[in-house]
């Protein structure tokens, strides 16, 4: 059962050579790339296939500039060029939906009387989920643009008024990443700075 | 600079038909195999290349069952049973490394007053780091089982008492997986559940 391990081509394209765009060039991104996107990247694992994301994607401008306008300094005019855009939202009540995503035992009583607990999982595990979609995207070929400088209770407010249950976590720009767009990649650790083996 | 696709046997081994394993085959996993996957986990993108997480890898038995003793209900078998076991951990003054993870600006001074914020940042990128984790041991042909069953604070205590800013976020042990443990894949969600296009 174990995969094939990726040849260096396949390194580069989920981790080695790919990097974070902060422009991109022609063309659009259609819905069948996003539901190739997320068919890819719900099979990544959450605890208790608690699956908490909750995505808006956005397409047309409209959507695009509404977030541009509630995000960061240089974020704005990234997000209303690009061509798509997406931010991932954590549903606090996740629990509700355990019964059918984890049919086997009754988690949902782990999770029904503690929001904090709640909080705690929804957070990590729409990361996660978060991941998957920078992942599952490089891996079909788009580039990403991740980003959390923006304002996460306009955009809840904008974008999940009718979901009170639902908080933005991160957001993303996506599509074939402008080379000319990107920044020298920043230091990475070496394996002894953040690591130790016991 | 845009990344060659994965074909489907790489889209298989990082998304598709890996699966979350509860018990391992024989054959040891070495540090050399632990430092071909941190150099791939180290190039995923985190906000202002933060690189908050801090691993502790447990190779020998000792460590294992160490982190065995703390853990809960069926983790705890697993834990000591498997080749190999990790701690993502994540550094709540991560800030205080930006000044050489992120240079070229005082990205130190956006977090140095703020605890809540590096609360927040820590989980979200060091839980980024934790899926980065998972993803790049598929990607060299291992295979995982995160959990995040057991007891921080204890965690805390028996392997970061020397670094008192680091908080356990979740565990994993990892190897190659022996098939006959794993369990039936939980239903994953048709696109229209918890996704919307705008």
């Amino acid at each position: 059962m174990m995969g094939t391990p990726l040849d260096d081509a396949g390194l580069d394209t989920i981790f080695r050579t790919a990097r974070t765009y902060n422009g991109y060039l022609p063309g659009a991104v259609t819905e069948a790339d996003i539901r190739a996107i997320y068919d890819l990247l719900k099979m990544g694992p959450t605890s208790a296939n608690q699956q908490p994301a909750r995505f808006v994607w956005l397409l047309g401008q409209e959507g695009k500039d509404k977030l541009a306008a509630l995000s960061s300094g240089t974020n704005s005019a990234k997000i209303s060029a690009a061509p798509a855009a997406v931010i991932i939202g954590m549903d606090l009540d996740f629990h509700e939906q355990l019964p059918w995503l984890f049919p086997h035992t009754d988690a949902r009583s782990w999770f029904a009387n503690d929001p904090e607990l709640r909080r705690v999982h929804a957070a990590r595990n729409s990361s996660l989920q978060g991941a998957y979609f920078i992942i599952a995207a490089r891996a079909l070929g788009f580039d990403t643009g991740p980003m959390s400088g923006f304002d996460n209770a306009a955009v809840d407010q904008a974008f999940f008024a009718d979901q009170p249950s639902v908080r933005s976590n991160f957001i993303a720009t996506f599509g074939h990443g402008d080379p000319s767009t990107i920044f020298d990649r920043s230091p990475r650790p070496a394996f002894e700075k953040f690591n130790r083996i016991a």
